[in-house]
């Protein structure tokens, strides 16, 4: 276990660093099933400090680590690698405040390649690009000059002068901020001259107190079309290493795709919606309307807590904003819907993208506890579209309404099925698909494209079931539900969430406390973390995918 | 409704204008039961703009409302008043950086009385207050003046320099920082002096872009016991008038005194425990710690999400750290509690405090959400005491446990029945209290109180019933619990917490997938926000007084 500790912020930025440290052989399987993370992780070498998924942790971290060695007299030096997008969430921002209250060597390695994930947001940013650039140090040296030159004995002052104005670009560059907060600032060194960042990197580790050392890069460095696209390179599959062009691209419409159509269409009809994204433009579909819309458009950078409680604002003076999360991520704005939306009653609604399981991204970022941490919340309506139609349904319900919604759905290809009728919507309404055995099974958003399969080769053995697709987890039409599943004899809940907490337990309880009493089976993620792989890989490792819901339904017929 | 809106961060600040606006003749209800509340509530005045009973959030509102205005050519002005404390919060610092990207004039007033709730923490408190003080700036002025009089043409340079200092004052205080990210500073300003305040008002309504006016204040002005005790003083229950002496000042034993005195007790033994706060040192018990271990004692300030990924840190090399945060706020850290201590198992004990409902702060601030939120958390292991001696002993238990451990109590007074026997704590094993009749009841956690007496009543009766104290979550020996559960033939689940996602669902779904059929009531707090009131009130209007507790479980008798 090295003394040392380095905590790589959002480790994406890691890759390198995996391959010099035990993961060479290992490195053709990253981000595939089984094979190694796309992110820190402890469990994979003892060179990962922290797990690492989500941004702004790193500072934290390091900070409790160095306490940590200074509490039990133990050796070692924490170093935190931070992006300029990651330094901006709440958290590094809690962090830098508290770091300077301790007077120990930590270390910040400020990576600055002024790109957040899609564009630089906020003040900060624009402060630190500021002395990249240089601009602010250059007006500065030239009003002092002319008031230098302007002054009786201008040769004296110039002199003078000379030296004040190192101290005053000094006062002006980030190092202001950061030394006003008890943290020294080294900087900015050009992050692709080794011999410059290991001076820079020696000096600090000399100082007595928290250090940042700020480096600017240039993303996808060395790399032509990389450099070109910082953007599209920021986290990537497989692609072509001459061309850069993407391997296996699918051109399947996606739930995101339908969702940045849809708002779209309705911003252009209705004047007050507005589009709220936390650094993921591109991935919750909202490109086009950014582009369209630039007004009502606000990227708000890495600060989910802000894009919530800014969104309550906006409902508060009369816009209806759509504020469009990844469930993972959401999970940083629990308390501000919470308090800021659901209390009041705001017309705010949520977007809650990557609902699920996401993939290469493993366990840091599935979205499996949406369901259950959002269905506690009093006056959110929680709505799940288990297919490209009833997301639009959805998103123009949640103008009617009025009130707060989360409408929840999935990473990848929306379903589409051709050959199913479209039932209108109906707050709170169940959609009963067919009702013709003793078996009912409830399926709950997205996973519906499984459950239907199975359902249809059920049918192909003339095995016929009762199913139900959910489409609103609060509020409910119990009345409506228990009607017809009053006189079944089994029920089964599928859902592609957390089991604990979830829209099953809710039912089975439902049931129950109606005085009805059936068996009941619930279907859904177990309590563990589950690594990364294809969506595909997962379901079946979870038993969601449609040959094992098949299986089940089956088996559960057999007992009914 | 007023165009203009102020927006009071954490509403506490908002007393005087309560009496200005609409509320002289109601304010002797101020947080009581049916009365107004002690924050602001839009329901209750139109002249309150947003819920704040949560720190942080009004600079975020005031963004969305003043962009809103202009995006729906609306007039009106928005002003944030903000303490010096929720300035600090990760919401606040988020919005900080979000608004200077918009050239709108939104005001902020920062009310800084340098103290936050119960001390200043961190660099940027620190940063504000030195302004304040103007150390720094006789510091700058002092040097400068030694500077220019050892240079050649001394006076020349004196003249010039004068000019200079004020620019170089300037950049050292607090207006460099927010001049950055495109804040106009204006300040400070003596808070107690009105004609200051109009002009500096008036002048920051001139203004294009957001200004921040950064007002000194004396907590408690006027009034000699509060300008003595500022903590004392930050929220308080009647007191004397002359004397400032708390009136019907409880001093029965709280759950938070037990958890102080056994983590101090602890902490003696073990030199790798530590304690965490946010803001909270006294509210959570730590003062006696703080004194006592002040190296292993962190008052983080408000910033819930930095204290427990920080106290992930401390786990990582070597400490066993206990963070004691509010259920409530507890929801800003919810994200971290997943992503920094539960993946990676790391020994951090989460104190949950006010579990509940915790009276007089109402609907923003009960602690409803946190079993349904936390109960979904793979690897967190949840303990609920029902008394004192099971909270001394769940805390020596997540010690030795050395894995991620919630352990939820309530505010008040610790519940401490002589006539109980106490039962050895064994890890997921629920306590059968008695286990003689056909109904059984299970408590969850503090409830026990309540449940407990109603047993008695309907023992006094000669109702036999079964009682179980469920004390764990997480992990839950289900095979234990299942096993006495299913030879009854009605099941009663009891918890202060919200029914949906409560632990009753989560009882009533284990049995009914275990094929264990037996007809449950699931009783706890209905899907609504719940005012403020006494706890009493509170428990009667949900049904979970000792009296409808007992009307309940005899219910259940019968139609068992």
């Amino acid at each position: 276990m090295p003394k040392d500790k380095i905590i790589w912020d959002v480790s994406h930025q890691s890759y390198a660093y995996k391959i010099l440290t035990d993961r060479l052989n290992s490195f053709h399987t990253l981000r595939q099933y089984k094979g190694i993370s796309g992110f820190s992780r402890p469990e994979e070498s003892i060179y990962d400090t922290c797990i690492s998924g989500h941004a702004s942790t790193s500072i934290s971290s390091a900070i409790g680590i160095t306490l940590a060695n200074s509490i039990l007299n133990q050796e070692g030096q924490a170093v935190a690698v931070i992006g300029d997008g990651a330094l901006t969430g709440g958290l590094a921002l809690e962090a830098l405040n508290n770091i300077g209250v301790f007077k120990k060597n930590i270390i910040i390695v400020l990576n600055d390649n002024e790109m957040s994930i899609s564009a630089n947001v906020g003040g900060f940013s624009s402060y630190l690009s500021k002395s990249l650039t240089g601009v602010l140090a250059t007006k500065m040296r030239y009003d002092f000059k002319n008031a230098a030159e302007k002054a009786p004995f201008g040769d004296a002052v110039l002199k003078i002068s000379k030296k004040m104005e190192n101290v005053m670009i000094g006062m002006l560059s980030p190092g202001a901020f950061f030394e006003n907060l008890g943290i020294r600032y080294i900087g900015p060194i050009d992050g692709h001259n080794v011999k410059d960042i290991e001076k820079a990197l020696s000096n600090a580790k000399l100082q007595k107190r928290p250090v940042l050392v700020h480096i600017a890069t240039k993303k996808g460095k060395g790399y032509v079309p990389a450099e070109k696209s910082p953007d599209v390179f920021h986290g990537v599959s497989a692609f072509d290493k001459e061309t850069g062009a993407a391997k296996n691209k699918c051109d399947a419409l996606s739930w995101t795709d339908v969702f940045g159509r849809k708002i779209l269409s309705m911003a252009e009809k209705y004047n007050n919606i507005a589009a709220i994204t936390a650094a993921m433009g591109d991935g919750t579909g909202l490109r086009s309307f950014a582009e369209k819309f630039p007004d009502r458009f606000f990227d708000v950078g890495i600060a989910e807590q802000y894009a919530v409680t800014f969104s309550a604002g906006l409902a508060i003076a009369g816009m209806k904003p759509y504020c469009a999360i990844y469930s993972t991520f959401l999970q940083r704005a629990y308390d501000q819907i919470i308090h800021d939306i659901a209390i009041a009653e705001l017309p705010v609604t949520i977007c809650v993208d990557r609902g699920g399981f996401v993939g290469a991204d493993g366990s840091t970022h599935h979205g499996i506890y949406d369901i259950a941490y959002l269905k506690t919340v009093p006056n959110l309506n929680i709505m799940l579209p288990k297919d490209r139609h009833e997301l639009e349904a959805m998103l123009d319900l949640s103008y009617e309404l009025n009130k707060p919604v989360a409408i929840r759905y999935a990473r990848g290809s929306v379903y589409d099925n051709q050959e199913l009728i479209y039932n209108k919507l109906e707050l709170g309404k169940p959609e009963v698909i067919s009702d013709k055995g003793k078996t009912a099974v409830i399926s709950v958003g997205h996973i519906f494209s499984e459950v239907y399969t199975a359902y249809k080769k059920l049918l192909d053995e003339s095995l016929d079931i009762t199913l139900i697709n959910l489409r609103f987890i609060k509020p409910l039409n119990t009345e409506y539900l228990l009607n017809i599943l009053k006189d079944k004899s089994f029920v089964v809940i599928i859902e592609e969430g957390s089991l604990i907490g979830g829209a099953g337990e809710m039912i089975v309880s439902l049931l129950n406390n109606s005085g009805i009493y059936i068996p009941c089976r619930t279907i859904g993620i177990s309590d563990e973390f589950f690594e990364h792989g294809t969506v595909s890989d997962l379901r079946k490792d979870a038993g969601l995918d449609w040959k094992s819901l098949y299986n089940t339904i089956k088996d559960c017929i057999h007992q009914a």
